[in-house]
């Protein structure tokens, strides 16, 4: 691989997705090598307009009137999330409620399918609220939880999770992406060894979708839920999706009963009877104007293609692992994510036990990533608005700061937020 | 009482809040009589430039450094309501989530407080998310539910809850202002009584808060959620917020276990361990665009004060019920809400077998009320931005309307969405 700067400029120049940064307010203009969107997606330009259409013409103006269009926003971004970034069809996904909240409804909903097993298997390593999510539901219900240990670099081993499954799981929960190295599961086929065991499994796509193809029809995918202000660009606490297929909608309880879940909702009847299809995993009022933030960004992600994301995902991811083992490892800096691109998200995470003095040096020179706890640094550049010069660029001041030590001036203890 | 036209405007002139109708976008302009601000509050002037910033400064260019500011966001906003609109303390009250999603929590959580309890009591005409957040909890539980009825129009009869209270009762829901007919429950002598059948009560504010008075503190309440998007005009599907008095919160399991209610958040811990306080009863990652929204409408009713509020609702709701004696009960339109205002929150209902076709020829002529099925026609004229004038130019059109019988041209099938 040619490592010069020379070389990441006539990747750029072949980028087929390179037209998309304009689309993205501050890239290119701010000087900022922002190389986070694996945490918070960038702003689409088209993102205040949006906004500004639902509270000026659609709140102020329209009011009440406006619901006639605001009902069908949860499921109008969910079918676009559906055909333009997950691979499922229309009715299958839902936008609403934050992830944590979507674990929870579809991990009950999953754990009521499943009656007379009392074991949730989840991995040691995924994300906290995920694991927190599972071990509250287990107490809640006297199950017990199994904990699937992964290597913390490498992702989960699908082999000692075949080992976790019996006849007494019920729900397995897992992230197609992990959160810390960027390991990607292989969906279908852990799909399948969960299904063979006659458990279900709930996907996380939070790190997923938007960065590499999920395709949950094709891998039979049943159930799944997943973030929207990462890579799919909605915004600051922008609401989840969830995603149940067509098939099991109707056979599974959704355990928060409210007025969106309930058929013929505004006859207002004395009785819960849910609305048939994915609407009834819905529960209070949709959150109208975060909705609009999110249709911009899955649109955006949705035009670019995932399948283009995604490629180009693995080649910046491709260009950070070879900076780092060229520039980096002379400085006690290691790769912490699979080192085979086949195996990895848009994220790539190395480890130094400066990491937080790193990550503070950084942010002070316009690079941006992101510190996770004890040591790692998660470099992730979204391929909808991050070059390949950006890239060389945040590798190089990297390469610079581990130089010249200035990072070990910095505190050692955390006392700010990332 | 002097029903005659000038007789509104001296009230007007007398109006101790008329200022603060200049602060909400199109009043007084877009030639509307919204009578709707108990279902969704008009915009405030201030929200698209708080928008604005929050998206283009702190999103666009801040990223996720601005989390330092959005983390605290849930409680800034909620001790704003504790103190500017709920009587509650700081450190009592969390923005975040749907009415109903909160509603679940805290039924959860009071249920799990009182062991060995097997009944859940709410009231036969509560709003349906109200009831069906009950009927499903209690179904998960196997516990069992106790309607108890009320008079649709003036209300629950509390010696009929007083009856429905016994040992084997868990916890009681109930609205502080009925949905339907806008009856005010005595929220003290409620919490009284509850509490000394040893049982909780969790309060759905949703149509008072910023209406009338609630004083969590003074009126010794234990639990309560309610909607920003009504008197509080935090826009379509804001968050709700969630009240937990300060003694009870570290004795409550919060079910629904994520990050955001994680000790030490950020150092992701192997084992949910809620962080002390209100926060507790956080999920997952704040809604910040749409805590932005409701910041600004709290605000206003804080700086005009609840008190003012109320005492001007009351007598709003007076002028309806005069002009509807006087115009329209000729008409065989009957009042259906009760008629002493101290009963009263800031909506008045009336009954009318056309109330569909009604409410209609009066969304066409420029008066926004809210139909409630099945014969019931809802005005709320909220007192932040209504006029004395608006009610009369209403009450006049609704004559109008009914005497003309313009009404009876519009269909009797409900097709469209109020």
């Amino acid at each position: 691989m040619d490592l010069t700067r020379a070389a990441a400029e006539a990747l750029d120049a072949a980028d087929p997705v390179a037209a998309f940064r304009a689309r993205f307010a501050g890239a290119g203009e701010d000087g900022l090598l922002y190389l986070d969107g694996n945490s918070l997606g960038r702003m689409p330009v088209a993102t205040p307009a949006a906004l500004t259409r639902v509270v000026e013409e659609e709140w102020a103006r329209g009011l009440v009137r406006s619901w006639s269009s605001w009902v069908g926003a949860a499921t109008r971004v969910g079918d676009l999330l559906a055909e333009g970034v997950l691979g499922a069809g229309p009715g299958e996904v839902l936008v609403g409620d934050s992830t944590t909240v979507d674990l929870y409804k579809l991990l009950v909903a999953a754990a009521d399918a499943r009656p007379g097993r009392d074991v949730l298997v989840c991995c040691a390593d995924d994300f906290p609220t995920d694991r927190y999510v599972v071990a509250g539901v287990a107490q809640a219900r006297g199950m017990t939880v199994r904990e699937v240990p992964a290597d913390v670099d490498e992702g989960l081993d699908h082999s000692v999770l075949a080992a976790a499954l019996d006849e007494r799981v019920a729900v397995v929960v897992l992230s197609a992406v992990a959160y810390r190295s960027g390991a990607l599961a292989d969906v279908a086929a852990v799909t399948r060894a969960v299904r063979d065991a006659g458990a279900l499994v709930l996907w996380d796509l939070s790190h997923a979708a938007g960065a590499v193809p999920v395709d949950l029809a094709a891998n039979g995918v049943d159930l799944a839920v997943g973030c929207t202000y990462k890579y799919l660009n909605g915004g600051p606490g922008a609401p989840a999706f969830l995603y149940v297929r067509r098939e099991l909608q109707e056979q599974l309880r959704q355990p928060i009963w409210g007025w969106f879940g309930q058929r013929d909702q505004f006859a207002m009847g004395p009785v819960y009877d849910p609305v048939p299809g994915i609407e009834r995993f819905a529960v209070g009022t949709p959150p109208v104007l975060a909705l609009a933030a999110v249709e911009v960004g899955a649109r955006l992600v949705a035009e670019a293609g995932v399948d283009r994301l995604a490629a180009k995902g693995r080649a910046l991811g491709e260009l950070v692992v070879a900076l780092a083992d060229d520039w980096l490892a002379p400085h006690g800096v290691a790769l912490a994510s699979p080192r085979d691109p086949a195996r990895r998200g848009a994220h790539v995470t190395l480890a130094s036990s400066a990491a937080w003095q790193l990550t503070q040096a950084l942010v002070d020179r316009g690079v941006v990533p992101d510190f996770r706890t004890p040591d790692r640094v998660r470099l992730g550049p979204a391929p909808l608005y991050t070059r390949f010069v950006d890239v060389w660029d945040a590798m190089a001041c990297i390469r610079e700061v581990l130089a010249s030590g200035v990072h070990e001036g910095y505190p050692t203890e955390r006392s700010r937020v990332t």
